[in-house]
């Protein structure tokens, strides 16, 4: 089977830079952005663990997971059946059948899904806005994504302290200003915040991103990390970012 | 009287780049650092406000503040008679008795002190360690400014929610290390963090402050600022640095 005969409609098809890994997208529903990239930069996968990713969409997280760690397993979880179905056809794409699983479901139905305490690793890129203004199905696609329609940060962070093993990591990217509702939730779930990395578009400009790790059941004291910036000028990317993509 | 005249054994003046103000430090015992300066920097006081430095040492926050604002009146509270003294004779020194006011007195009493909802804005650079160690008594007077001794990163926070007024401001520098811990407190006292900016040594550093506005009873959404940086090559500040010394 040709690669192309992978597609459907609207479909395209793009490399991952990574183990010229492929992932099938469409831009007028969803694409990937670098948020994903950054977290699966920032995250820590060990040799032999197991991962799970809530809300995958169409799969990059477990993807370039899977290219850049020692991992043994990675599930990604993901509501909508179209991007579910696109991701499953990208695992299949790069061989990864053995890899890589993507489940059709509910993240706030996670914990009954895989049962408790069954990832070492669990990561997530969640929709970032707590606003639901009056939404068209046209755009229903995308605002799932985006917009906590079908889960809040609370659910995400609940069901990623369920399925975690105890000293197990949750990476999460997420908006700076919700920074504080994130703090307050993972603590409230004993998923203590240990690392952070504010992503800023240029070195003299507020964060756009924030990358966080906890632990569950971790200690209280968190590092912060030095910043991770975008633009070392307008459309110049830093090396640093150069180095995450896998250029 | 002459400027010399105030001054006691072991101690010097030093010039505060503000209003030609003075300050009296003691180099043993204890002088203001980088920190305090950087938070007069980040404090907004507005015209006719009322201000109370939790922990002011020698007064290096009020001085500086009553240089940069149009504040009405500004009080400092020190459990350290030996501070309070100095800091008493450089509020002389700099005419502004009228203006500054300090209190020797415990911040763990600030609300019986000074009254519930008495002022709009509350500052504090206080003890940064949580860890105290077996200290000498010649070490007690820098240790005490250090280590929470005397009081605790809560207290700071019972206390500054105590004596502000609805919708009033706390002003906070610390270390990022502690960054959950002071989240999770001030949520705590519904002092909730609204502004938060990273103090890095150099830009590719991570950072070793961390300045946060607080308001009373304020709505949850967090303004995370561009990063502030120190040093633009090794022994050389930044221009932000120079304008906040106010070369």
């Amino acid at each position: 089977m040709k690669i192309e005969d992978y597609l459907k409609a609207g479909e395209r098809i793009d490399d991952l830079q990574r183990n010229q890994y492929k992932i099938i997208q469409n831009s007028k529903k969803f694409c990937f952005g670098m948020d994903a990239v950054l977290l699966s930069g920032f995250a820590k996968v060990k040799e032999g663990e197991e991962v799970l990713d809530l809300g995958t969409g169409t799969g990059i997280i477990p993807l370039l997971l899977e290219a850049k760690t020692e991992g043994k397993h990675f599930t990604g979880l993901e509501i909508q059946a179209e991007s579910a179905d696109m991701a499953r056809r990208s695992v299949a794409i790069n061989g990864l059948d053995e890899k890589i699983n993507i489940v059709t479901g509910d993240i706030k139905e996670a914990s009954n899904l895989f049962g408790a305490a069954s990832f070492h690793v669990v990561t997530s890129n969640p929709p970032y806005m707590n606003n639901n203004h009056g939404l068209t199905n046209k755009e229903l696609p995308k605002a799932i994504a985006r917009h906590e329609i079908h889960c809040t940060l609370e659910d995400v962070v609940r069901e990623a302290a369920r399925v975690l093993k105890p000293g197990g990591r949750f990476y999460l990217v997420h908006r700076p200003f919700r920074l504080v509702e994130i703090i307050t939730v993972l603590t409230k779930y004993r998923m203590e915040p240990k690392r952070m990395k504010m992503v800023h578009p240029f070195f003299d400009k507020e964060p756009n991103m924030v990358l966080i790790e906890a632990v569950k059941g971790g200690g209280s004291m968190i590092k912060v990390e030095a910043p991770l910036v975008v633009y070392k000028e307008p459309n110049v990317y830093t090396d640093e970012i150069y180095d995450i993509y896998g250029y």
